[in-house]
């Protein structure tokens, strides 16, 4: 087996610590048991080379031999692959697994992330458009609410899905967006109390303040 | 071989019509030549019984046997991993489609669908989160028109990851969204015009006009 990779960025500002996305693969790795090392690419001044491991120039990439796998909905699969407890080799359990990773991304983080942009800009403005994009987040909200209402975690045990699910609605949180959602709110709690969150999001913390 | 059953509504208004998502897994199916048949929901009225099929209320869902899958990137995974051409088992030819997969629905798809959203309503307001959205977007489509600049398809052959790209790229050009990114419009010019594209778009839109 070779040692995991994962690449992050050298430093960032203060608001998005906490809630970059190299805390999935670490908080998957934490929890598969993985040894793996973190190293560090530029922030500022993105070169060619960020760019023929990210084409989007953002972080995190996953080198493991020599594989090398961007986007964090590929790279959580990929340990899940090499992981005993994070997807499920059973043709049935692995299919809902998969169905959720791409619902957090694909159903529920496509509004969610662009909704946190106007709460980061502190935008308040009513258009249409606006009011459409909300109603969008809340469809997807209230029914994962209903969802979670019943249920400890999206599939049987703890996943891969569920540390994507929980990070989406993680930052929804951060802007209060759950107060209307009380089982997406016990979800997210379930969630980041335990260790390998906790790890993995201290580890982030103490990654970007040693570049302060 | 289980026979293959794709859900989609029964009905949609007009102005969806030849976007609507049962599309990506009509068009995965006829390039995978797989036999399928399509079966409709109602539009209107979603029961329960939808809803345990698709959490969120939307279509389409493909049923393979007693599986059920909902979410076009699990479903066209799950016939990526059917078919002899559109998902390649060597495990770096693998792990380049699956990553270009996740781009598709979590890096570009996530700003195009909420812009769409303005678009539909005609909403032109340039608010400060607006113009977040706005380069959100833009920066990602041209990101995409320098990986297609130099390249036929994302990886060496079509694949899953293809049609989930033109088609989300697709929805930005029918809003005249791609005017600046020729290698994109080019991209998606390729990919509309495979016979299976084709094949897929007709049938979809057939299939909306037969219930008018």
């Amino acid at each position: 087996m070779n040692e995991l990779i994962l690449t992050t960025y050298d430093w960032v500002p203060e608001t998005p610590r906490g809630y970059v996305r190299d805390l999935r693969a670490r908080w998957a790795l934490e929890e598969a048991n993985l040894a793996y090392k973190v190293v560090s690419t530029p922030f500022k001044d993105r070169g060619a080379s960020h760019y023929e491991h990210h084409p989007f120039g953002q972080i995190p990439w996953l080198t493991d031999g020599d594989l090398t796998i961007f986007e964090s909905g590929a790279i959580l699969l990929h340990i899940g692959e090499r992981s005993d407890s994070l997807l499920p080799t059973d043709p049935h359990q692995r299919s809902q697994v998969i169905q959720w990773v791409f619902a957090a991304l694909n159903s529920v983080e496509m509004p969610s992330v662009p909704w946190s942009i106007y709460q980061f800009m502190n935008d308040q403005e009513e258009t249409p458009g606006r009011q459409g994009l909300n109603q969008f987040l809340e469809a997807r909200l209230q029914h994962m609410d209903n969802v979670l209402d019943a249920r400890e975690w999206l599939t049987e045990d703890f996943s891969i899905a569920d540390i994507l699910m929980s990070d989406v609605l993680r930052l929804v949180d951060r802007f209060d967006g759950l107060s209307d959602y009380a089982a997406c709110r016990s979800y997210v709690a379930r969630a980041v109390a335990r260790p390998c969150f906790n790890k993995a999001y201290n580890d982030q913390l103490a990654h970007f303040a040693a570049a302060d």
